[in-house]
């Protein structure tokens, strides 16, 4: 019988891994630094002998393993190949086949976000649900979407792309996707410093924000002790994700909506802000659907590729 | 074996039957006019007429009728029941089992928006793909969704509304939906010809449109004539509804996007203004979908509908 099940998650600047048991059960956890030196040529290395050292260690044998599943932050085919992940310099690599060849193991693959989402779906915060839609708000937007159960990954994998939903016809820079006015410029982290910038450079108003070089967290901060300035910033921010929020939910009709990322962590402010811009411009049948903030953390994606690795949820 | 289905599409002023083979072939097209008076209690009745004679004139045996598929203009659960239908009168309407008992046949029930798109989809201009959205621009704004093969209905029905996504701060009057600046208030026929009747208001410009009560047809015609306001017009229509299918695809990333309804029926100046719009606001990966004009007309809720009641495509 399989009984372990790992999870690995590549980022730009780390691998997490995770070993889990049938349930799904976390019961270790490690990483290593993400190498993105000669295209990110050692990473498929590194993952390989993260895995081979932990099953040494624990003493595990092929036949108790049931699947390895991998979240990256870009596109990965059907197959497992990853098409593209700018951050790690990967174009068509052979993720998949690459592992299975030299560790004997089923291997899956999938976009980082959509692992995180089904993460949440399955152990997080959106436990016992069917369909949600995961937005993590960081540096930019990261975005997965389950509905019944399976994963949306598009024609192109590009599903779930929110960040890049068009929202400001007054934005004249260029998005890191070529477009101007995404989503991502304006509500994610850095969106929430350069609406600040902007108003403090417009407006005479007294903030502790003046004089300082600012962040999102210092933003944050600022609004939860009333400065006007932060306040009016997180107050834009919110109107930009709640209307965007109720662009997905008006198309989807998700029973529950997860928002994650570092911006999250500044904890109720945000779900409270997001949620009161929300209701007013989502469809009637839509406007009580129930937002939570992310509850795994860091750990989302290492549980939803796991997920990936039990092969219960196949994508599409 | 069974041979025939029927598709029955449920409209405010008629319902439309279909007989298909079980290759889905149309067989057979006829109509009766759509009772309101009394909270439509004399539709279910017809419906029951309709099929009832036709199963008569042919001779058909009820062993041989797999099943009877119905489109209807509101919201269905899984059991058939119809939860409301407002321009039917409807509400709590048990549709499926009540033509079950009186007919003994299986009857399924979709909102009719999907069963068009399923039935483009399946034998109308996007046969062939597994993942499309259907936009009906009329009177209002419809929109159905199917991704992987599947119907989308969402938690509470309320799936593929794109007509009440909000696009427009600036409007101050209420959608039929209770919210203010949803696409079908700047984009359906009404949209038009409000964009418009605003653009005469506002400006001096001549225009074959000045003095006459305006309609979005005569928009559409003035506009193939070089119009300027006519031109202005379709432009904003197009922007709107551009920048509205941008947030769609950027979400979802289906395979085509077909658009229906009477708008539609002006050709391909509709799909060009739209497509160029939206090519503005698209994710890159986007950018190049299908674009294509519904080909069943009418038909399509009947060839939906009958596709549901093959039960090859069971709605989720």
């Amino acid at each position: 019988m399989s009984e372990f099940c790992f999870g690995v998650d590549v980022g730009g600047t780390s691998v997490k891994f995770g070993l889990f048991d049938e349930k799904g059960k976390l019961l270790d956890r490690w990483m290593c630094p993400t190498r993105l030196e000669n295209m990110g040529q050692g990473i498929i290395p590194d993952i390989r002998k993260g895995i081979q050292h932990k099953i040494a260690e624990r003493g595990i044998h092929r036949s108790q393993i049931q699947g390895i599943g991998i979240g990256i932050p870009g596109q990965a085919d059907k197959k497992g190949d990853v098409l593209v992940a700018e951050n790690l310099g990967w174009e068509n690599v052979a993720l998949a086949s690459e592992l299975e060849k030299s560790l004997g193991i089923p291997v899956k693959v999938e976009n980082d976000a959509n692992a995180a989402a089904l993460g949440e779906l399955k152990c997080g915060s959106a436990k016992g649900v069917h369909s949600v839609i995961l937005v993590t708000i960081g540096t930019g937007i990261g975005c997965g979407i389950v509905l019944n159960g399976e994963i949306l990954r598009g024609k192109n994998g590009a599903a779930g792309e929110l960040g890049h939903m068009h929202v400001e016809d007054a934005v004249k820079k260029k998005c890191s996707c070529g477009n101007r006015g995404c989503l991502e410029q304006v509500a994610s982290a850095r969106g929430i410093s350069a609406i600040a910038e902007y108003i403090l450079e417009t407006t005479k108003e007294n903030s502790e924000l003046r004089g300082q070089e600012i962040s999102a967290k210092k933003v944050l901060d600022a609004a939860k002790k009333k400065d006007k300035v932060a306040v009016q910033a997180v107050e834009h921010f919110g109107i930009y994700l709640g209307k965007a929020l109720a662009a997905c939910t008006c198309l989807l009709d998700p029973e529950v909506i997860v928002l994650g990322g570092g911006v999250s962590k500044a904890g109720q402010i945000v779900i409270e802000c997001v949620q009161r811009h929300y209701r007013k411009y989502a469809f009637m049948e839509c406007k009580n659907i129930r937002f939570c903030l992310a509850s795994l953390g860091n750990d989302a994606g290492i549980y939803g590729a796991a997920q990936l690795g039990t092969g219960y949820f196949s994508p599409q």
